[in-house]
């Protein structure tokens, strides 16, 4: 294996018998030597490795085109251009695999829709190299975020029985045949219809009621025809829990969580962020930056509803007290109004579900969302309805029956306050790379009519 | 929320006004006062709360009963009773939720088969609390391994419309009506027949070849009709894929995956560990340190035939060149002939997928198991067939044709040599924890027959 490229350019001093070993990205012939740059993918940088004519496997140096994979052993040198600190003076190279000029990725750009068509080569590429290892980065802050504040990780299943809050349509999983007629769902794997989960949060509110402090983090599905740039049939959720714990708890960690994975990003690889910031989006900085610096700002759905009406501007969608409020609103506040980001707590409880804890107001629940600049909603949650006289209640008005027994155990035995969140992980990668379209940060996205690999 | 009761027991010095919340696991009534042992899954101990009678809230100490919810404030102090340092003196106790008398758990012991009925509750007895929060620190193990050593993360995807190594039945996924009869792919949501994943491999392979080295950690399915102890028809794997390495490097990261593991359970709580090690399995500490302690031994799979066939001993299943090693025949090689954990590596071809990478010798491939004691294998993996004729030649001789282009591709544009390892993750948390029933490691098992909440 040997040092990565990542390892290699952050080189203290330099030395001799260096390894790199990696992809050709561009080549350039001159009098007598050729320029190699040669990228692992460990981090955006490439190595400039010089090859003189005639050092042992030299001679394959016009095999060497963009995309073929080398190795080079040679002695690691103060780079006398400008580019990086470092670069590799070669004693040999070797052509390890060849890419024929059909390769696909050559200089030139290419445009998102070629790109996702190759999904399975287009991490090559700076972009997507620098989205996916953002990912990971994204992903491990994530874990460590609730690791360090005790929180254990939980499992929730990805194929269920119960379609949950009923939060969307659901894929059906089943070992049946396809295609209508005869559905024996006693006769199906399970011996009843299963679907893919929409949501792990009913199952970690089980988990929290005997840990405490819980969350999941795992692939979470819709089958929604929807056809927007912010929507996937499968992506990742982010879904905590605690225990003894009311609204204002779970905003507190919610902001918290916001600003943590934030502030992982920007103090991530500078190449990576400076890719983002420079190429895809020039206002990323300064927005995350907001995010970071600026208190988050709290203020009622029923303030905020007056504040929106107060306003003089004209939306698309009409504001008034009893509808959700829409990007444009979420915007509004948080980037125009507020100038900071916002959590808006205590929405009408005609819309939202049955689980969120009524308030006394008889016309609200205990909800709230986490709005951002140029994204509106970051992240959802409530306080969990936990008296089970007024749980049965809400379940019966929404058509929600026996299957929930389960559910009411929790507030039949040992019955506590407790709230939690959830956050499309996806969501905020966007939120943090600037990329504007979801299927360009899932490795292989879902979408109606798309399942490649 | 304030300080978990694992906060508290770990307390510097007595202190006063400190909150207890959680569950009441036993109460003693004395004279003028009562125990409650309390109980908020952060940790297997309790705290013990002294109420005395008239304190605010000790009217309510008839409804504290095991399963009630209950929060104590009050000073804590030295412990005269040796189970513990520390003891709260209450100056106040609350009634939070009562259990009534039909709470399921109550302190008489419960067999496994009457828990997993009640998955929603099973994770408030202290075995299971156990289990999750290891599977926890487990899960977080992995991570931290694979992040300390430059991997990146990546989420393949979990619907897939090929059927990768074509590794076990599948899942079918569909928004079409179930019963057989009708079915139209083209009209399914994604187009065509989609399935639940049975491994990320493939994909993984993909990003190897762009990011050098990378690993999947997630939800995998089978729909195998098989109703053992070490069967799930979901459970969670672990696939790392690495550019640039040979069998000899899979098996140099493996090993060491295998011994960080099994290391991080040892250092963990001391008291989550003493359960398993007391209660659940009591060889379980010496087998751990056997693994920790000892280097790997390497052997061909040729070899280890060779020693099975030279022992004398009378397996159920016979030995011979050609045929998988049987559990039998692997814990015999790891714990009676070589005693230590064994590597066995070049499997024959025959008994292998198409991607393993063919060995000069014409019959074997570069396939390598980890196996341990008292499991067996515990790692699976291989170099990876690199180069392109040949990939599509056993292709071919395994009847998988068009849908593998993508796939191809990796060899086309830039081959290298690459290896990877698959590893469950339900089979290393047994491991470690000695349970012996997959069922128990599950938060919410998936079998056939049963899809419980």
């Amino acid at each position: 294996m040997g040092a990565s490229i990542r390892e290699i350019l952050a080189s203290k001093g330099p030395a001799e018998g260096v390894a790199v070993r990696g992809w050709v990205r561009t080549r350039r012939d001159a009098k007598g030597f050729s320029f190699l740059e040669v990228n692992d993918g460990s981090c955006l940088g490439s190595v400039q490795v010089i090859v003189d004519a005639g050092v042992p496997g030299s001679d394959d140096l016009p095999g060497m085109t963009t995309g073929s994979a080398v190795e080079a052993v040679g002695d690691l040198v103060e780079s006398p251009g400008g580019g990086q600190a470092w670069e590799l003076r070669a004693t040999r190279v070797a052509l390890v695999g060849g890419a024929p000029d059909d390769y696909p990725l050559q200089k030139k750009r290419h445009g998102p829709e070629f790109l996702r068509q190759i999904a399975h080569l287009r991490p090559r590429t700076n972009l997507f190299g620098a989205v996916f290892r953002t990912r990971s980065l994204l992903a491990h802050a994530v874990h460590r975020f609730f690791e360090e504040r005790g929180f254990v990780w939980v499992h929730t299943p990805i194929v269920t029985a119960s379609d949950c809050e009923g939060a969307g349509e659901m894929f059906r999983v089943t070992t049946q045949e396809v295609g209508g007629g005869k559905d024996s769902p006693e006769d199906d794997f399970f011996g009843k219809s299963t679907y893919l989960t929409v949501s792990g949060q009913l199952e970690a509110e089980t988990f929290a009621c005997a840990l405490s402090k819980v969350y999941t983090f795992g692939p979470t599905f819709r089958a929604e025809n929807s056809n927007t740039t912010r929507h996937a049939a499968e992506f990742w959720m982010i879904e905590p829990e605690m225990a003894f714990c009311d609204l204002g708890g779970d905003m507190d960690l919610a902001e918290e969580f916001v600003k943590v994975l934030v502030r992982a990003v920007l103090e991530g690889p500078a190449d990576d962020f400076g890719l983002f910031s420079r190429f895809v989006d020039k206002g990323l900085e300064e927005r995350l930056k907001f995010i970071v610096e600026r208190p988050f700002e709290r203020v009622s759905y029923t303030e905020a509803v007056a504040i929106l009406e107060k306003s003089g501007r004209k939306f698309e969608y009409p504001v008034a007290w009893g509808e959700n409020l829409q990007s444009e609103h979420e915007r509004f506040l948080t980037e125009e109004h507020f100038e900071c980001p916002v959590t808006v707590h205590d929405y009408p409880e005609a819309i939202k579900p049955f689980y969120m804890r009524r308030n006394d107001d008889g016309k609200t629940v205990a909800a709230m969302d986490v709005l951002v600049p140029g994204i509106g909603e970051i992240v959802g949650g409530s306080q969990r309805e936990e008296r089970q006289d007024v749980l049965e209640r809400t379940l019966a008005a929404d058509g929600l029956g026996s299957g929930y027994d389960w559910y009411l155990d929790l507030r039949r035995f040992g019955t506590v306050p407790h709230a939690g969140f959830g956050a499309g992980f996806e969501r905020i990668l966007m939120l943090v790379t600037g990329v504007q379209n979801i299927r360009d940060v899932i490795p292989y996205p879902r979408t109606p009519g798309h399942c490649g690999p």
